[in-house]
């Protein structure tokens, strides 16, 4: 089957199992299941017109019990300890059934399926009858073949979403606003994010050596990632790419999402690393005191703060039509004296993500964008300024 | 000044203190005041036509720091810790006064107004200033004189309140189901709460006799005075009643709310101590198979849990267009077999507040209230069947 839209689906194929409707019956712990469940939750969509992408399938059929649930753009797919009585399979509302394995006692649960695809759920003397659907229209995921793995370890592909994801865009006519760049060259990994105002960027130096890859992985499938993953340091992820795809393969679990299509923003190009001045700051220091700032900015307000640095102080301060605020921050200063504006959220989305102790801020004008950067690499991130001669 | 609804408000005077807009300056540890601040946060009503509810009034007329809020039905008043450098007073908006002083390092915060009610707000190197209010049109709360107090534990009054709060309705045409009886006689205090559907009564006994008294308490006051309570075993809160008003004094705080008027049922007559079948089981299995049935009722539906009981045994089905369930819980039954339908949440809502392993149930016939309660009278709560031959 031709299928013309595959470039924005994951999905090239359908289930197409007839006359599989016998009955399932499959055996397992109350705590593996729920852990399994909440796994594949992760993408189920909220809304959807498509009822069956509301369910989990529960599927026997590769003799192993896995769950899969797909919202299209990504699926998840996790196998569960268990026995197998009688194979087959049935999609039950995920949320419904979410909830009633939540709510079992901690013990043994037994899942029935029937010709009509009721399910009868039996865990101790609790048993649950509830309408189930035959799966059979359940979209599959893609096929991703894992020749060549990229691994990394859990902790540091989920601090570096973390460190990052906020500066994508949600909805934006741009879907590469919307995704990170993930580059691999050698044994370094990069990933870039950037919303237009900002840019976020982390390197991270990885165990082996990899062929370069460049793709765009939607933030949305790279959010509900690292949401799953444990975190474990000594434990890895291992990603396999295709043109189209991406699979994130992690203990019993994989996620495969649709890539972002388009060529990415040449980021080097937007970054100046010739600066009029740069402030060694204190981060806690400068966070508190951004949050303090932020309080005077409603929701739809664009003020900025302003950030005036001289000879060994930084002087913050805030002006809206709530109130106003000023503080001063001791620093170490090299070159000139500057003033610049900024939108105090995005500053403190930076300063959230950054662990140091001492961070190191370039300014080159006021209207130019300003940085913030370890010497080492590891972290980049630049904002755009905003002008505050006129606004106010 | 005649107030003719005075019946209606707490409030029967207003502050006038005319010519007093000379500048105040307060000191205080910023963790005193975000302490008071949060206590009284809990009288500033949500939405309000009136602005100046919308603010915290700083008053230090009495010599003291002291701190009001409130919505009109009730009135929160709390003492703080401080020095008063300059006597005045100041209303300040709540929301935007109490996220302030909680992002303000943790040191001394100094507050300063001026003639034209701006205020400044010095912590450490940070200073905010916003607009203020001269407060000359904040409601004063009701004087309730203390008399005659009726003591109890603030671990008492916070878990009377916790375990019949439930059983009062938000917004009934009849205020007295938004209410709970507060009745004094001798040494013990009962609660009653009731909503046209069940009934929580809870008896305690305090550690001195008091003067009868029999008042019918705003559920909403009942609930943020439970929230403020520390909960100490060994601490009092002292209860002052007058005709219209009630006042609740513990550590530097004191709450002041109107009383609902009217009679309160006599819920004596309501109750029946004749019984056709006991069931006596266990509390935590009843609870945790009641849960799993409430899985299968949304919101709007009203269909009935259904529990039959007999000997030995205890059957709990639900029966819903999700789907259905059934469970057997062991008990030890004494009289006649019943059958009988309630709402799984009422029923929830009683079990999650016993603290008895063992619970007591006691049925007359289908259609008649059944009430679950303790030997020593401690506790009794009341749910009304719902009818499940005609329903389904």
């Amino acid at each position: 089957m031709h299928c013309s839209n595959s470039n924005n689906s994951i999905y090239h194929s359908f289930i197409h199992r007839k006359g599989v409707r016998e009955p399932m019956k499959i055996i397992c712990s109350k705590s593996d299941l729920l852990t399994g469940v909440n796994i594949v939750l992760k993408a189920v969509p909220v809304k959807t017109t498509m009822t069956v992408l509301e369910c989990i399938l529960i599927d026997t059929s590769d003799g192993v019990i896995k769950l899969t649930a797909t919202d299209m753009d990504m699926g998840i797919e996790t196998v569960i300890e268990g026995d197998i009585i009688e194979g087959g399979h049935i999609a039950l509302n995920a949320k419904l059934f979410s909830e009633i394995v939540r709510k079992l006692p901690d013990s043994q649960v037994t899942l029935e399926t029937d010709e009509s695809c009721k399910a009868l759920i039996t865990c101790e003397k609790a048993k649950f009858n509830i309408a189930g659907r035959s799966g059979d229209d359940f979209a599959a995921l893609p096929v991703v073949e894992k020749t060549n793995a990229y691994s990394i370890s859990q902790f540091s592909l989920k601090e570096i979403i973390r460190q990052t994801i906020f500066s994508t865009a949600d909805n934006d006519a741009n879907p590469i606003f919307s995704g990170e760049l993930f580059e691999f060259s050698d044994n370094t990994l990069k990933v870039v994010a950037l919303d237009g105002q900002r840019i976020a960027i982390r390197k991270i130096e990885l165990k082996d050596s990899f062929e370069s890859a460049r793709v765009i992985v939607p933030g949305k499938t790279l959010s509900e990632v690292a949401r799953i993953l444990p975190g474990e340091i000594d434990k890895d992820v291992n990603m396999y790419i295709t043109p189209l795809h991406m699979l994130f393969e992690f203990e019993n679990t994989i996620v495969v999402t649709r890539l972002i299509e388009g060529e990415y923003f040449q980021v080097e190009r937007m970054i100046s690393s010739d600066y009029s001045s740069k402030a060694q700051v204190n981060k806690r220091n400068l966070q508190d005191c951004i949050e303090r700032a932020s309080l005077l900015v409603r929701e739809s307000d664009r003020r900025p703060t302003i950030m005036g640095i001289s000879e060994g102080v930084m002087e913050l301060s805030m002006q809206s039509q709530i109130g106003t605020m000023n503080e001063e921050i001791d620093i170490s200063r090299e070159g000139k004296d500057i003033e610049i504006g900024f939108n105090p959220r995005f500053m403190l989305d930076v300063l959230r993500v950054i662990d140091d102790e001492e961070i190191s801020i370039y300014l080159v004008n006021p209207r130019s964008p300003f940085s913030i950067r370890s010497d080492d690499g590891t972290y980049t991130y630049v904002i755009l300024p905003i002008s505050f001669n006129s606004g106010i």
